[in-house]
């Protein structure tokens, strides 16, 4: 398979990224390595028509840059959702690969699925819902006592990683995964059995749900067991109310 | 060797940057990957001065960077003198190596003696007088079309790529994958909601056992995933019969 249909399957999705300048730089060290397809979750606008009408050298990478108003949505057509953190402040709740094991794992799936690769504001990084929505986390190895990286510097060393190894890769997996939107169905209807079974309660809700959703993302499910689960689930439910 | 020594051997030296935001995010992507030394070629002194003034995790990295008047004083105690540049717009009279290849050679070096790695403006790169004081030049591989990276995203790559394999790794998460034992309770409670639910009958009841096996093993479960699963299960399965 062509090294472009494999970048082409890659969207990168910044999250809450306000400075026009973060999401230059971003877009220019994605055009630097051949990856053109850039997705913002709620941007702020003036930013995001700022970085747009700029000219440079990631204009069209910025140009086409989609608008989404969740996470979720951004990523519903995904295969593979992997969360970008810095290790040190982060209770980890998801396996953490390092940035070269990551990427070898994330060429695999972009042989035949596509992969969102999902990075957090400079300030703040991806928020706990935001990584519930993540498969697993990567993160780039620093000096333990600095905090974070500048967003287009992570950017470039995590496409640099990924993009080196790329031409001579078989895909592995013949399987079809479950996208995004799949995991999500499958999280919602499990919360619906969890609450008419009395296992969460109106206080535990939403920890319940986050709890849910990373669980349902780490089952590494594929499409037709997704499609069985979701069949059983509902069965469940339907007894469960009746 | 250790890595604190190694690493304290090599020096940025930045020519030309007139910029002092780029001059910031050269001097943050030193300090996430542990490199110190930061040497400048001739700044413009304001620019210079802001960004040694600047408050922010770069700081240190800047206050101890050393201002020369030429290249060749600000490389003098190196042995190895490295340029990097865009591969496009130079006849090569020198030769070229890929930053992969030619950290190697770099990381050799450092085990005993000083290394200079110099990088060019953002607008005109290296001069062909810089490019005589350097015993070869490396390059970041990006897309043909593309003419010149971010200078703050070059040195977080070529830096990356140093460092990366001279520390021993830092740990990564090891979370206990599920024992085929946990993974056969899940299975057990699993097939109990589907009996109590109606999704199998006691016609398909091996058939759905099967069927639920095998999606249980190949959910890659880990052990904490499979003992929240089991709890839900638990609960559902004890509304399912009440």
């Amino acid at each position: 398979m062509a090294e472009g249909n494999e970048l082409d399957r890659l969207r990168i999705v910044l999250v809450g990224t306000r400075n026009p300048l973060n999401l230059g730089a971003a877009a220019r060290a994605m055009s630097n390595f051949g990856v053109l397809h850039l997705r913002v979750v709620n941007p702020y606008e003036p930013s995001f028509r700022e970085a747009r009408s700029a000219v440079g050298p990631a204009s069209e990478v910025l140009a086409q840059a989609d608008a989404f108003a969740s996470l979720p949505e951004a990523v519903a057509d995904c295969a593979l959702v992997v969360g970008t953190t810095a290790i040190q402040h982060r209770e980890l709740q998801h396996s953490m690969h390092r940035v070269d094991a990551a990427a070898e794992q994330i060429r695999r799936q972009l042989a035949h699925a596509n992969v969102a690769l999902v990075f957090g504001s400079e300030k703040t990084g991806l928020s706990n819902d935001d990584m519930s929505h993540c498969h697993w986390l990567l993160h780039i190895p620093t000096r333990g006592e600095h905090l974070s990286m500048n967003l287009g510097q992570s950017v470039a060393v995590t496409l640099y990683e990924l993009v080196r190894e790329l031409k001579s890769l078989p895909p592995v997996e013949t399987d079809e995964p479950a996208t995004s939107a799949e995991l999500e169905r499958v999280t919602t209807i499990l919360l619906e059995a969890l609450q008419h079974s009395g296992y969460s309660t109106p206080t535990t809700l939403s920890a319940t749900e986050e709890k849910a959703r990373r669980m349902v993302r780490r089952m590494d499910l594929k499409a037709r067991d997704a499609e069985v689960l979701l069949g059983m689930l509902r069965q469940i439910v339907w007894k469960l109310r009746s």
